[in-house]
């Protein structure tokens, strides 16, 4: 036998391998989640059939917490996905450029064995020419059976929703809402603290909450807090930590007044630290018709004094406000948060599709219909 | 049994339904355009094989029915086809930006199980770098089985052809054509009347046809009188209504001066409305090395005198010559022109890998072969 | 039977069919190369389980002479792979733009029947928000199994490995490294004269290698010459035509200064012609923070005193250093290069995720295990 090649061939240098890291900050497992309550209720996540997912308020409780547990399930790889979806293709249409969210999105698609087109910036587009939004909607019936937009205006996507036949999910709408990073954020919570969905805690655990930014006109905060007014069983405080003078806004003012939480305000992040149990940090607001960072004041790292127990949020990307040195440390939830985005729009598309039933295995399903109301 | 979540849950707000809306505008039914000839003519349609298309002179009025019919069993799923391309990768190279045509080539690829790569900006190519069309068409060769292109120069997809060895489709080259939207139009109106293909109509009623723009040096119109030529036996007149002094060009006044069609020139749409049958608007015009826009003169809205039976074509997106108070009226041909425009891509794109009678069941297919020439 | 269309209808134009061009340049046949060793060693090619490719020293001859053998398979279709990769997502992140490359990979992923994600300009991302590649690399951990990387900045790809736990593929940093096009630029040298791997050249036929350009700072120059050193039995004389003072420097130096391949400096190209085997040209230098045009001072064309059985190598876009007259003449070896891309990028893919076994036929495979070290 030949080879041609001489195992001791002249190597000139030795070859460079790459070293890989393990997973750092804290990983909660999904598993404690469902153990909670394996089987998934059928019939609350078929509310979401065909639906499109605009704002956070399309959720209750209920809904979320299937929601979060189907999403486990998916991460743990419990069910067979990968042609659940094989006929079926999903419009990214970014016409405000992001990397995260529209691949978070992709990534999910593809899993499922589906397709993905997509518009990575509006700059290529109709849009450019001064294309309606309406008429965008109109020509997404052809191509797409879901659509995934984010756009600079808030009032693109229901303009968009007028001629569109298929769901719309908002990827993020100008200074509005960002629903589908909520479901992610609180997915990263619940899988933290099943409790907050699957029991009660006692007075003194319930949850203080602090947000740092201005729910009125950052999406992603903006949503994050209609989902937690969601669990007031287990939330004792929600403190805003903000500069501005009314940083809840009217539609807010008026959710969170209705809530058993007690909503406080403050522009001292450090003379509060002790208290907090989640921090939900952002690094930029769009305001009126340009992003600014919003990250000088109240800025964290592992110096501050955070309670050991303490877990930090942020829908990346980060600024300054969030410095790396708390990376390696259990606060840091945020990776987590990150890596499980693309589980949870995972669930999130098979609810919509009507497609729960084809991937979970008939003794995970929970047929009951829901109580009449 | 515990679930722990009680349905009875305090729920702040009131999950919030989008309203999804029914198709608007004139839909005619597909079956209606096969009815006539319910077989396809695999021998027509197998001339399309490893062929590239680069203009609407392409095809006769045999090869457009075939396509068209195809197209109808297409939209109406009447066949298998998702796994028809799953071995094909298409490229679809957008020198200059669009969406509509790219995202509907992509799209129409993935329905049939084919694959996708993308340039969406040709910015971000060597070409932005001075690169030749030819050795751009030879990169191609290695990554792709078929490649859609559009480009603002008129002359570089003939370049691009030098070196390239698998088909080339014209998404639209600058001034000149834009061979598959004129398929799209023409889908359009064969399904708004199948008489057009399949009869005779009386003298009185065939159609007058209006023409918004200058085919010279537009592409859209351009390709779409190239295709009307085909039906000289059912089209009576087509008024070309434009400002320029010869809005036909040496080309298509070579064309047309051997047409029974009669061509005629107007300056006021609105003295011609009540002749006009159907009505091809267009927004903008490539005109030197820019684009025009070309509608301020020749707008429509439901105000206009227009026929009861009249239909609009606009290959979108519009401008303020189309007003939206046309959109849910009978007028609107231009939504589903828009809609109909993925299944004839995908009809062609069968045609051109030859993959006609892989998907057609054997007993609507019509194997005789071509007649002798 | 009626058909409504008559065989003799009134054609206006000749259907217009667009010619397409065969092969041209030097294409030599890959079977021409496993003849010397049909078997795969599949230990070898295990060696490239989970590992991230960043630079061309990750290869010694055995691996590279395995991969090429792989890819010729590969290439002649003698294996099935159209799922081999279907549960798999490659992400191409091109922060700085490139088509080639980047649809090369994208191709290869999506023959394996493997997914893309795709970021095709690094403007539409966070790093334009001035996110760290730290964190970027951490994103895609949620997104892809594999991420191939272009950027401008040297460090970039080193930084997004710190958080990174797939593999990750250098498709060009700065100007670094771009080991796949090496990889590429061998194969078809590989392939054209299968003796450099199989055998030892006698003496006087050992080869002379000309770089116009500087390995110090062109990545595609640098990374081929860190393979060719791979070669130093078959390989006589390396000339590098720069008007750099110090073309090498300080890395390749220490490479090149143990091998036995002698190392020359030239300036002018048209004296030294008449020696050469193998001329390695290249377009573009990245030099301090920009590309800079390489090109005046050393072009060929068919005028070109060039020996008849020389071969020429360009990564392409080519600019007017390599005229378009040598384009159909043997001396052609670019365009098989840019065409063998693709397959060995498929056989880099497929040996990074351990699926090598999967696509060999077992009589086609060697499992001998390495020899211990």
């Amino acid at each position: 036998m030949t080879r041609g090649v001489s195992p001791a061939s002249h190597v000139c240098h030795a070859p460079v391998i790459v070293k890989r890291p393990g997973k750092i900050g804290n990983c909660p497992n999904p598993a404690d989640y469902i153990a909670n309550a394996p089987q998934i209720r059928r019939a609350v996540l078929d509310r979401l059939r065909g639906q499109s997912v605009l704002s956070a308020a399309l959720f209750d409780k209920d809904l979320l917490t299937e929601l979060a547990k189907f999403a486990a399930y998916l991460q743990l790889k419990r069910f067979e996905v990968g042609t659940a979806m094989s006929d079926k293709i999903m419009a990214a249409a970014f016409f405000e450029p992001s990397t995260r969210t529209r691949l978070s999105f992709e990534s999910a698609m593809l899993h499922l064995g589906g397709k993905t087109i997509s518009v990575a910036d509006g700059k290529t587009t109709g849009v450019a020419k001064g294309e309606s939004m309406r008429d965008i909607g109109q020509m997404f019936n052809s191509y797409a059976d879901v659509v995934v937009v984010r756009h600079t205006e808030q009032a693109a996507l229901s303009e968009m929703c007028e001629y569109l036949r298929v769901p719309l999910i908002n990827g993020g709408n100008g200074s509005d809402e960002h629903p589908t990073q909520a479901l992610a954020d609180w997915y990263a919570l619940l899988k933290w603290r099943p409790e907050i969905t699957f029991g009660r805690l006692p007075e003194e655990f319930r949850l203080n909450i602090g947000i740092i930014g201005t729910p009125g006109n950052m999406r992603t905060v903006k949503s994050f807090l209609m989902l937690a007014l969601l669990f007031h069983e287990n939330i004792n405080r929600i403190t805003i930590f903000s500069e501005m003078a009314d940083p809840l806004g009217e539609e807010l003012r008026e959710l969170t007044k209705n809530s058993p939480i007690t909503i406080g305000f403050s522009q001292s992040l450090t003379q509060n630290l002790e208290y907090l149990d989640v921090i939900y940090m952002n690094a930029i607001a769009y305001i009126g018709d340009g992003y600014r960072f919003f990250a000088d004041a109240f800025s964290l790292s592992s110096e501050s004094r955070i309670k050991p127990d303490t877990v930090i949020l942020h829908p990346l990307a980060r600024g300054v406000e969030l410095d790396v040195s708390l990376d390696d440390t259990p606060h840091n939830l945020y990776f987590n948060q990150a890596d499980g985005a693309v589980w949870i729009r995972q669930a999130l598309l098979l609810a919509i599709f009507g497609r729960v039933a084809d991937v979970v295995p008939p003794d995970m399903l929970d047929n009951e219909p829901l109580p009449n109301t």
